[in-house]
């Protein structure tokens, strides 16, 4: 193609989005509308579109030519937007309930229009203010096993595999979590970001051999296994909840990884707010962790039992050393995870928003220890029960 | 694109090879050529032109958009011709003097143009016939080190690696592997192809349930790791040898896949020739085995002290994991390798070849009795100097 994307693409504003919602048809003939950016502004622009008389809305997305983080810019693939709305179109098929529905996409402006989820909240905001989303996990767990499964070798045959994995190759977005998840936060690089009271914890860290031999094998893993279209990150500010819906968004990350990756980002999201807590409110997170992964594997194992195509499938064993390497990775990668959002580039509310900056530093030292723990031990830990003994054991030095 | 390749290809035939040699000026003009096709004619048509007057001459592949095997046809991506040409010119920037020099490629027309290598015999043939190639296994180890590291996330900054990995993505070569060395062999499917005699052994393979559970883990490893771009297709009949040179050619299963493949292909290829050679003759192969590994850990090892751009290259203990992972792959990989060239569709002359039919059932038995243990014992499997013991230890029940 000689056009390059970025010949066509324009930025849209309040006012050419509701042009193109109205030229697009998206909404009845004369209908008054009204607009409003949402994003945080970092990768892409959200408008947030209504009319004004029914309260109806759709929200329209568009993807930013370049990331700002810390005030810095580096120029980022448009074409994230395209794999954001593949992945939303091919998720619908497995978990149509879980994803917002797509009602348009464009690859040149790079834009996507979706469902209105403005009824919902985000998880993250939510567990922050206390709400425990009852029904979060077993929607989590249903989601991760149907995407995952669905998208493997196990429930796609490889031919079609194979055209999947190519087209949703995603350099860009997947060197972000490369440097952010697995490096960064492991050597003294300046995209990492902490309080200077947790240098004699970081330092350990950019010390400790074995461990960083251990993020080391898990990010090799992130670079050459492709089981799975994963979503890519899934933390819990990329999931939409309320006591009764969950719907995940975002998915820009998508591309075919390790099948635990997904699973091990959202884990140690919950492992950050249940620190954040007193130790008497962590109970609801214990919980979703749990349920997450027995549904996880039980949905998996039935959609094995159930549509599985490798001729392997009733071989003795298998579908648990599967699960097994699944959960494995997951303890792993939650571990990278704990520690990366405590001392990388990107921080989260969780442990940023506590008040007190005593209990501040105190909740980020016991997040790195967990996540160490966690990265450490992830071949010896068996089931998810064990966590609330590493969170407690890993509460002081 | 709209314009299918089918619409544009056509079969090329001695007397078009050589008017297309013409037109592509590449000989002389006013030069008298000869052609002769070569090919076995199962995937490929394979033209040899050469100048009568020099004897100078070139080689003209076309693939052909069907696959010939036992009779039947199957159709089979042109594309593989593309990904041929592109894997000789990958290769040729790391390793140029072990690959046929590449003069032109055409992709509409699925043929590439190349040196012509008549000098050389092809490994399989001599080492039946007795001959050592005393440098074989010094270029097979320095190809695998130098073409597998620079590919790999090691030697290739992953924004580009992803770039190569999209480029050789190849469903359908993938698939013949996936279905004729992992999967076929294991199962009573009619491809498979084995005397009467073999059916007792081949019978307690298929029941073989533990056995069964690691090729399974095998085969997911083919499917899914994405370190390096693979040769694909490595045995004793994609390599031109001579006492001093060595080409490795044919590489239209070139794909991005885990590091140990290519080395157990070769090392099994090698073990079979040895099972058809009296056990006072195996010496030379059991040298060549070890000294491939040698030649690998040791090349590989200089590429990524010099070269490495993963940011945990200096982690202690890094270089030495990957070397083993690799090591113990090409171990199962090589088991997985004896049971299919015994059983499986694709048989080899080694075996086949064999005059006393009693002394081939044997050696066929003896082959499946090693590929078992290999495949069972990869993981405790540390040095190749025990495979002469595993040889031994397997020739009887």
């Amino acid at each position: 193609m000689a056009i390059s994307h970025q010949s066509i693409y324009e930025r849209l504003t309040e006012s050419t989005a509701v042009a193109l919602a109205t030229r697009l048809r998206l909404f009845e003939e004369g209908t008054v509308l009204q607009c409003k950016e949402i994003g945080d502004g970092n990768l892409n622009l959200v408008f947030h579109i209504i009319d004004i008389n029914s309260e109806k809305g759709i929200i329209m997305k568009q993807a930013l030519p370049y990331a700002k983080v810390v005030g810095e810019s580096w120029p980022l693939s448009l074409k994230r937007a395209t794999i954001e709305a593949n992945a939303l179109l091919t998720a619908v098929d497995y978990v149509p309930t879980l994803v917002p529905k797509v009602y348009y996409t464009d690859e040149l402006l790079a834009f996507t229009v979706m469902e209105d989820l403005s009824r919902l909240q985000i998880a993250r905001t939510g567990l922050i203010e206390g709400k425990n989303f009852p029904l979060l996990s077993e929607h989590i767990g249903t989601y991760l096993a149907k995407t995952l499964f669905y998208s493997s070798d196990f429930g796609l045959e490889p031919l079609k595999k194979k055209v999947l994995v190519q087209k949703f190759i995603n350099p860009d977005l997947c060197k972000i979590t490369e440097d952010l998840v697995f490096t960064d936060p492991f050597f003294d690089i300046d995209t990492n970001s902490f309080e200077e009271e947790l240098r004699h914890d970081v330092e350990q860290i950019w010390a400790d051999q074995p461990l960083k031999l251990e993020v080391a094998k898990l990010k090799q893993k992130f670079l050459t296994k492709a089981d799975a279209l994963l979503h890519g990150d899934l933390h819990t500010g990329s999931i939409f909840a309320s006591e009764t819906e969950t719907k995940v968004i975002d998915p820009e990350f998508a591309f075919y990884g390790p099948l635990g990756f997904d699973l091990g980002q959202f884990i140690a999201n919950l492992l950050v707010n249940a620190i954040s807590r007193n130790s008497e409110n962590r109970e609801p997170l214990y919980h979703h962790i749990e349920k997450t992964w027995d549904v996880f594997s039980a949905t998996f194992s039935q959609a094995w039992k159930k549509d599985a195509v490798e001729q392997y499938r009733d071989t003795e064993g298998y579908l648990d050393y599967v699960l097994e390497q699944a959960f494995e990775d997951a303890i792993g990668f939650a571990g990278c995870e704990l520690i990366r959002r405590t001392i990388g580039l990107a921080h989260v509310a969780d442990l940023d928003g506590m008040d007190s900056f005593e209990e501040r530093i105190s909740a980020k030292q016991h997040a790195l220890r967990l996540g160490k723990a966690l990265i450490r031990d992830r071949k010896s830990i068996k089931v998810l029960g064990v966590l609330q003994n590493y969170v407690n054991n890993t509460a002081k030095e």
